[in-house]
């Protein structure tokens, strides 16, 4: 079987950590398996290196930060194929020229659109543990480039995709993806299977457990995850396309406090505003989320959105500049104590009053909805912030989550 | 003009630093000049880098740890194109894969075949400032090496002679090559040039201010090199092939304290005695440096010869290995403190009675003579490591060295 898997920075901080990770790759080596290992910079070596750059120079190029960004993923890599040499086990760690990671050329951001699978193949062969360098690419300069957030767990899976491996785990700090976040309900079952779609919506809605590229590249590909947790031998949730059918419609129940509402009050009701108010924002890369457009009064209209915390300012300036210009309106409305409280399910779109029985919970609890926004696989609700916990605790039990999984 | 400047680690050890060696990259790129920048890992960057190894494995395979010590020549050349751009100066950082340095496969201490200088020249023809990664290269399994000791002196003079540059500017904490150590005679002169074979000859000696693989191959491919201080703008001292006559044949003198003798007594007179002594001594790399032979008692021979300090204890083993073997002999005697005192010049094989003089500037200061050997362009003494300053400063006087430059 050949089997990638992947680490995070928090895994391989120090030599205790480093030989905990080696052992358990020695292991599936020595059950006879094909390992490829993917590894992120040691604990805060990033930041670390992101404070020197900043120190020399607070506006360097972004190419000279991916060129000063790869050597931590290098270092870790070097260390874990020494580890592995050390507990008698062959390695060897390569980095993106090595396995000529290719990416598009936007520096700090890049996507990868190819591998050779040679040099790696060659390494499998030899029957060597081969420990690659996550989160890097080589462009067409033959420059370094970086992924971005999420970056080690999209190289993984790229591997995975590229070699056709039987799986590819990703290790967190978490046993895999639970019905809810066990520190708001304390009942909460882990899954031990769930789809593409559905881990999709739970990790944009704040599961935190695997990034959304990497997610989608595993979907479009076919290849199968596995969240796993590095501390313990426990065997993780599988993601993948299709799970067994299950009575249940609902799977898990998601809370986000990084969240925040804008209402635009009194718009000029003349076509196209709302494309204008988005467009705006989308040109400042600030994503929004939940959309409400109401009626308002004289013939104008109300606009209410979410955006997370940290882009309320910057969206409130936005649309302040448009004021006397493409869009017109009367006032702005903000409210920052406020969080989503979502559920998701796979199941959910053939099953009627799944929306009406979490409103029904919400109610029994006295939490009032403040907006609602439906996908096929999900239905979210804003609420105040200071009920989120009593929210979750009410909808987990309310579909009896905890006792089907 | 194109101006090879190479920089030592403790010349980018800090953010003032790094900015320092920028202003005068800065300087020469905006005199119009082609500038290449060569530098090493931060201060002590490759100390830390060794220790982090030798925690996880003390015995870690040497392409692991070249993979990992690349990383610290990585971190500075990026830093250092952050730290130009922040001066406004065009540059980029270039690593061992993007110039294509091809070296031998000898991990920890490879030698330098050829290089790709196309990259660096479309980045020079765009004006940018070309900041390359010493000490590493490429093999050709497409795996990194470094080259050992004073490797990024010969990455300087490497790329120097692949694109003809009009000098290569070797940066270090001494103003530049002097008829003494300025620490040991006040009134040492700097000298303004030197022949590549004199400057060999000091290098070897101790001098320390550059390492001989880098003058070896700069006298090979004719690269003018300009030893120079990075702490101020005083001239330096020119390295080349041939120097103006000067009525002086001898240039300077050096003394170098990490030696010691071992005389092997009463070894059987047989032929080849010799050639298996020392060679037994270089099958485990260690280098003889004088060698003297002289005739025992009852048909024996007693041969002496010196080696560096670390290498004492390792060479009386191998000898004592042989006793009843190959070498049949009746005991060892070592001298710990003992010191070599050399004088150098390309002019001394044409002046008769040099030496002589040598001799006569120890016997005026009561300094004994323990061995002797000569070169073509040089005279070494062994003498008590006590009187060490006394002699290079009787040396000094006697040939009227701080006069003349």
């Amino acid at each position: 079987m050949l089997i990638v898997k992947k680490f995070g920075g928090t895994s391989v901080a120090d030599k205790e950590k480093i030989f905990n990770v080696a052992n358990r790759c020695a292991e599936d080596y020595k059950a006879g398996h094909d390992v490829i290992v993917v590894l992120s910079a040691m604990g805060k070596q990033t930041d670390y290196l992101l404070d020197l750059a900043r120190e020399i120079n607070p506006k360097a190029p972004k190419r000279e930060l991916d060129m000063l960004l790869t050597t931590g993923e290098q270092t870790s890599v070097a260390l874990m194929a020494m580890a592995l040499h050390a507990l008698g086990v062959p390695a060897i760690s390569l980095n993106a020229f090595q396995v000529d990671m290719r990416t598009n050329s936007t520096y700090g951001n890049a996507k990868i659109k190819r591998i050779d699978t040679d040099r790696i193949n060659r390494e499998l062969e030899m029957r060597k543990v081969v420990i690659i360098t996550g989160f890097q690419g080589v462009n067409r300069y033959e420059d370094y480039t970086t992924l971005g957030r999420g970056g080690s767990d999209t190289t993984a899976v790229a591997i995975a995709s590229a070699l056709h491996a039987d799986k590819c785990e990703i290790y967190t700090d978490v046993d895999g993806v639970y019905t809810a976040d066990p520190r708001i309900v304390a009942d909460a079952s882990k899954m031990s299977e769930i789809t593409y779609d559905e881990m999709l919506e739970l990790a944009s809605l704040g599961a935190g457990v695997l990034h959304n590229r990497s997610v989608e590249m595993a979907k479009k590909y076919g290849v199968p995850l596995v969240v796993r947790s590095s501390l313990n031998n426990s065997e993780g949730t599988v993601v993948k396309e299709e799970v067994k059918m299950e009575k249940l419609a609902v799977r898990g129940v998601v809370s986000d406090k990084n969240t925040a509402r804008i209402s635009v009050i009194g718009l000029k009701d003349i076509p196209g505003v709302a494309f204008k108010l988005f467009n705006h924002l989308a040109r400042y890369d600030i994503n929004v989320d939940i959309i409400l457009q109401s009626i308002g009064r004289d013939g104008t209209k109300d606009i209410s959105f979410t955006v997370s915390k940290d882009n309320v300012d910057e969206a409130i300036e936005i649309i302040e500049r448009h004021r006397t210009g493409s869009l017109q309106y009367q006032k702005i409305d903000v409210e920052k104590s406020v969080a989503k409280v979502s559920i998701v399910g796979a199941g959910m779109n053939t099953h009627a009053g799944v929306a009406a029985k979490m409103f029904e919970a919400l109610y029994d609890v006295g939490v009032n909805i403040k907006m609602i926004s439906t996908s096929e696989i999900r239905v979210t609700v804003l609420i105040d912030d200071e009920y989120v916990e009593k929210a979750v605790k009410a909808v987990h039990d309310k579909f009896a989550l905890s006792e089907h999984h």
